[in-house]
């Protein structure tokens, strides 16, 4: 077990008193830390929980002067501290040595790389492509001629329809189903007649793609995950759809068909996009907006219909006030008789 | 098949007209019965329905004086009378007898009790621990040292990552993730580095978590699902979240990290909770509200931004009374030349 | 590969200008073609793709004038001619032999018709019935009695559960969960006791569901997806609910217990019902709407409480200029003095 002071090498910090030869059994967080844990004060919501912890020792900020029990480390940044130091408890890998279960149905085209791991009751069809070093999880399914790119993980139960595409260090946690058909239809006398969707997903390099999660396959051509985008758990993303690079999409996000999003991008959570519209580069949409027109380069906007988010706090205050305004409006219909 | 008179006494009913040697043939609801069958009247709206039932009985409020064909048994509560009523129909258990169906894949590490089922296909993995009478349905997977409790039920295609706990007496419906990567990252020059997520879920006794939600792992420590708490389908709860002990949260809510709610919560279908509030005990949260702050104990808000349930109502007036506020003022400036 | 002057035909188009012995390789967005690719031209909002495009032939409506390098084909309905086209390009079916994987498990009781296809670690259990020329996806559950028709097609990783029964030509995406419980418990000093949910789906003919959406099992009777009605990806029915036939349901809508909607309706994304109202014929619900009563049949509303679209919009021009009224409110006030 580490000690606070090889902690405090660690992650470049100071620790001006206390004792540093204490060791450490595992991070925590302020409330829950147990006698011997360490853990980070990250946020001034979290003062109260800091007084009171438990915790042997804690990573603050390096300008830090309040009160606490455990043992100080100071550093630049607490959070991402504590990510190094949570790094050193994390118990030795879990990942299965390579290879092909045994239970795991392989179509003998597939190209499966060496060092791959297919793991119990996953299905690969004909021409699938592993790459090297890639995970693919219990129950998971790659279609037919869907390629993964190399350093992979796919957690159990994922699904990879044919043709689609997967980069290299993807992960995509279960239930997320790439490839799904688009949304489409000609209707015809009120009767929906099935478009057919030929064409497949490509998700970029570094992109993580949360639990059941669906990202529908183009009516032709490509629905498109950027490079390094981040896609939380229960999003919708619709056939044709683009999404440019290291983007962030929160939860229950929904995108609808053909859309357009620009590089680092950020959707907050339970939003939803019409079809059809392009989102600027670093454009933030507030979370449960309705977006249905284009929006502009690093437009900060909020609501539904989406306004700057300056405004749309003005908004909820003239809101609040509107009993106020009728009664302000009756008292001067009372005076002009 | 049981009579009414026999049905009355299940359910301390009084049926003071009608026949009640009448065997009755299974529950529906007033406007599908057939004749022969047993029905319940719940609420005024389906008064028009109970004119018309072709149903042979139906349980009717003790103060009821409606008229309706089929016989009348008076009870205290319908709708629970009804359960009770429907419970003498139950198919006999569809369960498969105890053990380990010869295509699931278990880790020789695993401990599954011997009265326990393990259902085709499904994967458990290495030191995993299965309670007393639990049943894991076909296609489920649990993870390396997770622990199911005893007289669980796990639908089919049930997923619980490694390390989580599950208590007693928990239903799992299809779909269901426990214990996927909460989403958290270090974001630098507009890259998003991913956070290691190490802790786990904890899910307490007599929990039902329906279809495709998912239960995101603590970044560190654990997300927590109280005692006897009861989830929808396609609910979303983000990473360290805690909730309280038999509370309600509907369909396709979502929850963001770190959000703590009380005991006897009950949210409403797509409400969204910002990360990092606290929910006091007993508060009500309507639909589609969206909550950005704290809410005190036993509040019952809508909106978004929330507002105690009145002064919503009145805002929805407000507004839809403001083309005339508008008209009004329109006037007094006409006056005022 | 067929040449312009064959589409030309195919689609009873009119290719003027240009020449249609040109060999056309394939089906493609305007912006995205390669030479010798297909698109068309089905909205204003792509003028500048179609000055610009690769494509070597377009498809435009009957009277355009614009301009574009590629050779156009005059048709009625340029994104229904396109259809037409694409099929034209579609792979060979990837459809597996007819036939059961060995390695799916199938209860012996079980009634799959001769072309029928179950694929690898499916599960079919006892009593279920499959018809003729359905495909079972890889992965997939059928519980106990339940029942698919002919031509059905499982994408891997559906689960249908026990009882439940599922038309002709229907076509399930992965992660559909068909007959999870419905979310009903009986309160009693604020614990929860589940009500059984003994009723079933049924899903008749021509209807598709999109991936990872649920649909949950009547408490009695049944809940009931109407003939051709579509549905899209994470869409949440929950028990007894009745849709009509034709109907739209975009992704992510959640609709409440008992709620009845009607025939040729549509529902735009993330849009929320109650449960026990009635959605007349023909009705169009808005994006993100949020509707607690009835609804008239053709009414076309939106917002939350819902307005009819005219009176929708009206209110937001108000919201948007009530910083004004407020502006104009206290100018009377100054000078009434």
């Amino acid at each position: 077990m580490p000690t606070v002071a090889e902690l405090a090498v660690l992650v470049d910090g100071e620790h001006p008193f206390g004792d540093g030869s204490v060791s450490i059994t595992g991070p925590s967080a302020l409330a829950d830390a147990r006698p011997g844990e360490i853990s980070f004060f990250g946020h001034p919501r979290y003062a109260a929980d800091l007084k009171t912890t438990r915790a042997a020792a804690v990573l603050v900020p390096r300008d830090f002067s309040g009160e606490t029990p455990a043992i100080c480390i100071r550093v630049e940044d607490p959070s991402a501290a504590f990510t190094i130091v949570t790094g050193q408890f994390i118990p030795a890998s879990n990942a299965p040595a390579p290879g092909i279960h045994p239970s795991a149905v392989v179509d003998r085209s597939a190209r499966i790389a060496a060092d791959a791991t297919v793991q119990a009751q996953a299905v690969i069809e004909a021409e699938a492509v592993i790459g090297a070093g890639t995970v693919v999880g219990a129950g998971c399914y790659v279609g037919r001629a869907a390629r993964l790119g190399a350093a992979c993980l796919l957690h159990p139960q994922v699904m990879v329809r044919e043709h689609c595409v997967v980069g290299d260090r993807v992960i995509l946690h279960s239930g997320v189903i790439v490839g799904s058909d688009g949304f489409g239809y000609d209707t015809k006398d009120g009767r929906h007649d099935k478009i057919p969707q030929i064409g497949c997903v490509i998700v970029g390099h570094d992109v993580e793609i949360g639990a059941n999660t669906t990202i529908d396959r183009a009516r032709f051509g490509r629905t498109l995950i950027g490079e390094g985008t981040k896609i939380d758990n229960l999003v919708m993303i619709a056939h044709n759809v683009v999404i440019g690079r290291h983007c962030i999409i929160c939860a229950q996000v929904g995108i609808s068909g053909s859309t357009q999003i620009g590089d680092y991008v950020v959707i907050a959570g339970q939003a939803g996009l019409v079809g059809h519209i392009k989102v600027g580069d670093r454009a933030i949409i507030g979370a449960q907006s309705g977006l249905s027109n284009d929006l502009e380069p690093k437009a900060i906007v909020v609501g539904s219909p989406p306004r700057p988010i300056g405004e749309w706090k003005r908004g909820i205050v003239r809101l609040d006030r509107l009993g106020q305004l009728y009664d302000r409006v009756k008292k001067l219909e009372q005076r002009a008789g």
